[in-house]
């Protein structure tokens, strides 16, 4: 192939996209928290990376160790794809997990492993868990149904009961006064109340994936609503709003209608249908602009879905792995999960894996017989996630400490710039090594080249490009809270990175307080 | 973890499963064709693998030119994950997909890469791809009827045209003389046809995935059905009727109406709204039973695909990639595909990927910017998919050449057995390196457990445990179509391979010619 001539057949729109701001280099070589690429007059630049494939490199680019490992299993000759036998890694990789959660979340409940590709995999794998499980609660409370309408006829032909005349207005059949004429339509509506599709739960700002059913648990319009005919929709709850979160339950709400024989009276009585499918939630909100669920809301959440009988899913994709200073974001804020979700970080950016840990008493273990993947618990990725357990583990949690410490050291770096730059930086968030800092909105910005390009929704590209360009900083905005940047770099982020991120901020801040109109042009 | 008392946390079920039928091993070593296990008695047993990663170990397991590829990628420290940025690895891949196009497929035509990690991904891509472009084809339409309204008012106004008289009795409001109270009705029932979901079409006993939208393409019941409420629907046509797909067309059409003014006359006119999404085939499908499509079918579902205006999503996840004798299986029945998907082999049985190959005339190319995968475009899946492609076409493809010659050296056993067994085996199928072997059904079987297993749609693994531990044979039957055996090996597959697995069918066949009642008993 002549890399001159090349059509560009991947991403050429893309590319065109980020060429506009300078963003369209090649990274060549990476280590630790650095990216080398080689600018168009041949100098070579070393980048600090804060995107670290959006949260996948908790343990740097390229590290050493796991790159040992992977050349250890491929020597070994371990087989890596065996589907339908043993994987004693894969159940090891599901064992060390499990240790964690014991520690992390208090609970002695095992929780049973599901694996996939990739993070959007993993939330697929979820969401058919879940309509599964749905089902079968359907089915059950039908079923019940069906007998307590055997018992009532029972009782009414035995003459041991009869049905109360509010019964027949009830149900709408308010002229009869034959019990089958109630069962007939209590039949009829339940029939039609279970033909409702499933709707999911999720938090507004959220990021679960964009696969065809992913993305509708995904917020940002632009990437969901071109997919609404293609799958199960959800609702998208403000976070710390329990009212909200109560009124879309009641909105919602599918009743089905049940018959109970008591003191000699059949009545009919209003139960729900399990219409939700789960609640999906990041513990830290990625995309959303790098926000932390609170431990109210949490709980909150967690009251309601146990109510409705309903799934709460912890996604841990971003946030989880260590990133937070905890391997379980959702430690920090007293939060279990029915399900957690890995991925990212734990395949230790070489390999690739997902996974869905479901806790035994929400566990349907049939779903093992008709859900499978061909790539999924493969050895390669499990072993490799196995050493970023073990890495992760060792000496006593020293990389959740490391996570703490350079986060807290990021981050007072962070709240700095804003002290000084109130103008123009209006929040840091985040914990560990998944923070963002907040701009203000540039859209009336008395600059225009700054307002137009923040009304286009590129001013994000435009800085990152800047920040690229001049400093040999690599980030990016958070991909549905466009004024926030993401700074979620490794554990071998160096004080001589923090510094460089911290000028290259503060010129970006001269520049927007200054509305300097070309401060961010690099092309 | 202490590995005699470590839970089983990872397919605990499925495990269960195949204990019962002695296929629950370990296997600990892989080269070539071949796979290790260590039995209860401690002796280790080399396997000749027939199932080999279901399709995805066309170059075998461990295969040392990829291993070493892959340790050099690691030793270079060649950036993994650089999401938004330029990724010249996989534009190299794309690059070198296209150019086999141009070969096998007989198109100058560029065909733009979409990278996931999985088969099943690169299917939910496809499915996205198709929907965009769908709502894409679905507003042009209707951005066209309404120019033709406005067209037909000013007609109507100017007194160049008048409405007529049958066009109201057509929409329904044969009352009415008034143009509007036409148009009403016109915008009302285009509104309502517009909100048809779209719907998929595929061929029975079709395999496209089991991610929440991509296992609605997959025809198997025990799969799909469970998950019905999630995602947008499929039909299946049945292979090789051409009449069976006109009818399913003719009664899922969804007709929208156009105004059209010709000879001083306004006219309702009906048209096709685009209600299909795609057609997704297999050029030979696998769980079904490793079924060849017809060229004939092939045409007929182009042709009924280009009238309609609906892609065809050729899926080469399980016989693309030179199993076929060929890259492409579509290349020996003339099929070009407006979407092809590899994954599979094409990762090289170490890494994990997966493509949607779009050609230029049917490529939406804002899809780039809404959709993405983190994991996706990474440099290691890219450079050993490069790798794989370089192995394939070298020395002029010999491997696509000894894809055929094993591929006709293991038919030609298998027939043969056929003709010695013809009450036993009803069929042999298949191409190259992807062959089926179809015993006949035997579920009025003499033999009790025989009938039973049968019925219970175990009879499979009850064969492939007898296979595994009585001949070293690791294969399993398709996964839609119980009786038919798999037989996908690599290129390594030796003549004392091809031995060895005629000797234990040869037992297979007597076992079920005796019906032997505990014949395939190993447990």
């Amino acid at each position: 192939m002549n890399a001159v001539a090349a059509p560009v057949l991947a991403d050429a729109n893309v590319r065109t996209m980020l060429a506009q701001f300078g963003l369209d280099v090649e990274y060549t070589r990476s280590e630790g928290n650095a990216l080398h690429y080689t600018d168009e007059e041949g100098r070579e630049h070393r980048v600090v990376d804060f995107a670290c494939g959006f949260g996948s490199l908790m343990l740097g680019h390229n590290n050493s160790e796991i790159a040992e490992r992977a050349k250890q299993i491929l020597d070994a000759k371990i087989p890596v794809h065996t589907q339908l036998a043993r994987h004693s890694h894969t159940n090891d990789l599901a064992a060390a997990l499990n240790k964690i959660i014991q520690r992390e979340l208090g609970t002695d409940e095992p929780y049973y492993a599901l694996f996939g590709n990739s993070g959007a995999e993993a939330v697929e794998i979820a969401i058919k868990h879940a309509e599964f499980d749905r089902l079968q609660r359907a089915q059950e409370l039908l079923g019940g149904i069906e007998d307590h309408i055997s018992a009532a006829r029972a009782a009414v032909t035995e003459g041991t009961a009869q049905v109360s005349p509010e019964a027949y207005d009830q149900v709408g059949v308010a002229g009869s006064t034959r019990f089958e004429d109630l069962i007939a339509e209590v039949r009829r509506r339940n029939e039609a109340a279970a033909a409702t599709p499933p709707l999911f739960l999720t938090i507004e700002g959220s990021f679960h994936g964009k696969l065809a059913s992913s993305i509708q648990l995904t917020y940002n319009e632009m990437f969901r609503t071109p997919f609404k005919a293609l799958s199960a929709q959800a609702r998208f709850v403000p976070a710390d709003q329990p009212d909200a979160l109560a009124k879309i339950v009641s909105d919602e709400r599918v009743p089905v209608l049940d018959v109970v024989v008591e003191d000699g009276t059949v009545r009919v009585v209003e139960r729900d249908f399990p219409v939700f499918g789960a609640f999906f939630l990041e513990p830290i909100r990625g995309e959303a602009g790098i926000r932390p669920l609170s431990r109210e809301f949490a709980q909150v959440i967690e009251q309601v879905c146990a109510e409705l009988g309903c799934p709460v899913v912890s996604d841990e994709i971003q946030c989880g792995t260590g990133r937070s200073g905890a391997f379980f974001a959702a430690s920090h804020i007293g939060l279990r999960g029915d399900y957690i979700i890995l991925a990212k970080s734990l395949a230790g950016g070489i390999a690739k894996t997902g996974v869905v840990l479901v806790r035994e008493g929400r566990y349907r273990q049939d779903f093992e017989l008709i859900h499978s993947s061909t790539f999924g618990k493969d050895s390669f990725s499990s072993l490799i996630a196995l050493k970023v357990i073990e890495m992760l583990e060792a000496d006593g949690g020293q990389a959740y400490r490391a996570a703490v410490e350079r986060g807290d050291k990021l981050k007072a770096m962070l709240e700095a710039v804003r002290a000084d730059f109130p103008d123009v930086v209006k929040d840091v968030r985040g914990r560990g090594l998944m923070l963002g800092l907040e701009f203000h909105d540039q859209s009336e910005a008395a600059s225009e080249v700054i307002r137009e390009q923040t009304q286009h929704g590129v001013i994000g590209f435009a800085v990152a490009g800047y920040l690229l360009r001049k400093h040999n900083i690599r980030t990016f905005t958070t991909a549905s809270a466009l004024h926030t940047f993401r700074f979620e770099p490794s554990i071998h982020l160096g004080d001589e990175d923090i510094a460089q991120l911290d000028t290259a901020l503060r010129a970006v801040c001269e520049i927007l307080r200054r509305q300097d109109e070309n401060g961010f042009a690099v092309v």
